[in-house]
């Protein structure tokens, strides 16, 4: 039998019109190419994004097309959020950051009708431009006086084309399970795979999100996502922040910038922000350098990648600011889980809590988490068994945009992380490897991060990739590839001997082998995938 | 185009796989009949809950059928409400409180195939039992010990029933959209009206009360929700709690007793709790008669009535809690606004922030709200024009049991309250009157309950009420119907005179009658029905 409640979408339309008539004098500050602070409201801000609407209806876009953006953080940004979505066509993000050749590829592997440039992204796509045959035009995210030359046809000026619009819109009514966005994620392999998200895995992701123990969000907060808005829609920030009424601060493509983070969250008295590691190194060394505080900041969460106990501690003692480790993923919405320490914590030692706080943490109410073995048996969560960690819930992706039967997705409905993780009793899950960097060893998984972490504790190591070798006994075994100091010394046998006691026995790398340079992606994470291709075709030893 | 996100339906039983195995540890404590402080955990209450899905099984209920329950807030309760909707029947709360011709009503009307009782409700449907044909068992909730005499047939001891069950369950999937529990709304007139709530309803209402400006809830607070199980399941909190794995305390039948809640308070550590007025009304005198504190209490949600200042101002300024006025129905499961402060307010003077603090709020994100004129047409949200209060959102009631064609639900999808409220320009909603009480006067509504209000402020009106009579040119006109404080000697030309400058002069009452009593319902509510029915009958004028 039915419940009798009403049957009513979760949609973006429904984040829009909440935010405005609730919130409407709440404002949206944004740092942008073209003014170092520009201010405006709720209000303002959903305004525009009507004009917008208009204007796409009169560029011709229609239901479901793509539109593509290359843009940082800022209001323009938010406007086309809103504006495609709501209209019933699909936003797509796109990583200015990423090769030309990928961003070619999925500009037409999304099939974008337009594309929304921030005017120092033009050079890029100007060069694109000929293999980019499905794009119909540009709008450059600009006023007329700033509007640069361009090579490419068909290119508007973004404020040109919204001042004579109409501020009134019907906005059409959208089916829950509608596509509102696409972003693409970069493995290291093979091409960028498509996540499209719908109004209702946004608009729950959204719910979830602002909860107390996640962003914590409230009308009396300020917002400033670290995050691009073309990293999983900067972590759902410019929506999580509507329902809420929070004021939203966008740094523009200043992210990086420790000086210019530390002004923004004094001056607009940021109290919530999120982001990577790195952008945070970059604002602890801009603060202890600068003698500057963040007096208004409460809370940082940080993810994308582990969270450095160092990062956790500096804005502790120095700053009072509570850092909070998230876990997440393109599929996954991004948020997934979050470091969240109950009462019955506050009695564990020091040291146990220093290890749980680094953590990624526990399941966010909607996201279910397990590990399985290699026989996809359900692994105890004792903190100790580690296995492939799988995941599911209404904001994590079903499968890739066309490419059906995608290994990631297995047969009982659950989104294969390629992470190994343990997760311990109170749901606290930890990666302890990527699933295919896990060495398997007579029938048991020894984890490729945990002795890389034990190898550069070494005072005379630089860096090291621990990768699985062939072994005819044991299927694999570990060995470890390491890089030493400049002039150091250390030998084979002294790291063998280094891991005694560190691990367990049967993990200990059987062979240890230096070399000048470790392999490295574009964005200088470990490459061990061509480290193993250099092991196969025998160039390993060479070196 | 649809997204391509996992197709995950929001159930209930959702939240108790979420509780179980992020929060195992966390306790449930409650006030029973025969424990006056039991505790468990997450675990164990999960653990007896498939126990008990599996005593309904062996009981014969099948899937769809309705369980109805008799009961205060304790975890026996607790249990039947995850145990019936996650096993896919419909829990059906009764309200012992409602009179027994209304019980026996409810009951046949929802078809009650099992009824789960107090030992205390016993007597009642002893009463009732041979009206109750479709009922096939009962089931008391206690133990062997405690398990008193009945007379009725197939009676069961709740805990003879579970004590032999497996501890393992295999949970069926659910549809989102299907029935979880129900829940019947009595007027001042007509039968009582069921509500009949979803899963989806049920999950969306959830992650929307516990966002941090509703009742914030967090792994870290203790939750005491002192509104029954049996009204609107509780405000949500056995979900809501179980979502954040906050702890979970319940009261019993001790609601109105306020030795009882500051002794839970100041015991579990409760940090948070919500009831109506008179609760808090009844712990705050015994706050002050016993001097004692209540330290660990940080926030109360006061909703079902007007939330009176005095409770504000007492809890903040004795006690350091924040009060929050809410609003919400039976039909909105029911949390609909909240009274929420944003920063641009705190510049306002304190008799306007005095005039805001108890309005019931602004709307949560989910429910839209809209005031209507008599012709339908949307009134602007200026926080003066008042008009007919209809809501919508994904936890409203499209319709009531078996009563279609309800004309609470217009034809646009929206529900009719039938209060008659204003919206000020950052959402904040007053209700001002009942539809059916506002007095229609050439074409303008008066608010009967602002008359009544200023009639009550004189010093010599002991209880007041202003009722429509017919008018031939103005169509209705309001005539103020009081009782006087013993002794005083007040006049009918003194009252119109109190009026001068207060209300518009239109406003003011054309006449007044003094009377000895007023009618009342039982519940102690003004009874305006009546009044209208002895004017109209000739006998008020003769009193």
């Amino acid at each position: 039998m039915q419940g009798l409640m009403m049957n009513m979408p979760l949609t973006i339309t429904s984040i829009m019109r909440h935010a405005e008539k609730v919130f409407p004098n709440v404002e949206i500050v944004s740092v942008t190419h073209d003014n170092p602070r520009h201010r405006y409201t709720y209000r303002e801000a959903f305004t525009r994004v009507r004009q917008l609407a208009q204007a796409l209806k009169q560029l011709g876009v229609k239901s479901n097309d793509c539109i593509g953006t290359l843009a940082w953080n800022d209001y323009r940004h938010f406007e086309i959020y809103y504006a495609v979505s709501c209209s019933g066509m699909i936003c797509h993000t796109i990583n200015p950051r990423l090769f030309g050749d990928q961003v070619n590829y999925i500009i037409n592997h999304a099939e974008d009708k337009w594309l929304f440039i921030d005017p120092g992204f033009l050079p890029l796509i100007e060069q694109l431009h000929p293999q980019l045959g499905g794009v119909k035009g540009y709008v450059i995210l600009t006023d007329e006086e700033h509007m640069p030359d361009t090579s490419l046809p068909n290119a508007y000026c973004y404020e040109s084309l919204l001042a004579p619009q109409e501020t009134s819109f019907n906005w059409p009514d959208l089916d829950e399970g509608r596509a509102s966005g696409i972003c693409y994620t970069s493995g290291t392999t093979g091409n960028p795979k498509g996540v499209m998200y719908s109004h209702r895995s946004t608009v729950l992701h959204c719910y979830a999100s602002v909860m107390p123990d996640a962003f914590g969000l409230s009308v009396r907060d300020v917002l400033m996502p670290v995050v691009p808005m073309f990293h999983v829609n900067a972590w759902g920030c410019p929506y999580s922040a509507a329902i809420v009424g929070a004021k939203l601060v966008m740094p523009g493509g200043k992210m990086g910038d420790g000086e210019t983070l530390q002004a923004l969250i004094e001056e607009e008295g940021v109290t919530v922000s999120a982001g990577v590691p790195t952008v945070w190194l970059a604002l602890l060394k801009y603060l202890q350098d600068s003698d500057k505080k963040v007096e208004s900041l409460k809370k940082v969460l940080v993810g994308g990648s582990a969270c450095p106990f160092t990062i956790v501690e500096e804005f502790k003692n120095k700053h009072d600011v509570h850092v909070q480790a998230a876990w997440g993923m393109t599929e996954t919405s991004p948020v997934g889980a979050l470091n969240v320490f109950s009462p019955d914590m506050d009695g564990l030692s020091q040291e146990e809590k220093q290890a749980l706080i680094v953590k990624p943490g526990r399941p966010l109410f909607g996201i279910e988490l397990k590990i399985v073995d290699a026989e996809n048996h359900e692994l105890p969560w004792d903190g100790k068994a580690y296995g492939s960690l799988k995941v599911r819930g209404p904001w994590v992706s079903s499968s890739y945009l066309k490419l059906d039967n995608s290994p990631a997705y297995d047969d009982d409905g659950w989104f294969e992380t390629g992470d190994v993780a343990t997760i311990d009793q109170n749901g606290f899950m930890q990666v302890t490897d990527r699933t295919k960097d896990v060495i398997k060893s007579g029938g048991e998984w020894i984890s490729s991060i945990e002795l890389e972490n034990v190898a550069v504790d070494h005072p005379e190591i630089a860096e090291a990739a621990v990768i699985g070798i062939p072994h005819p006994k044991w299927s694999e075994r570990p060995m470890l590839v390491a890089v030493k100091v400049s002039g150091a010394e250390v030998t084979e046998e002294d790291m063998i001997a280094w891991y005694e006691g560190k691990v367990a026995k049967w993990c200990i790398p059987d062979s240890v082998l230096f070399i000048n340079e470790l392999p490295h992606t574009a964005t200088g994470k470990l490459h061990k995938l061509t480290l193993r291709d250099w092991y196969k075709a025998g160039k390993l030893n060479k070196i």
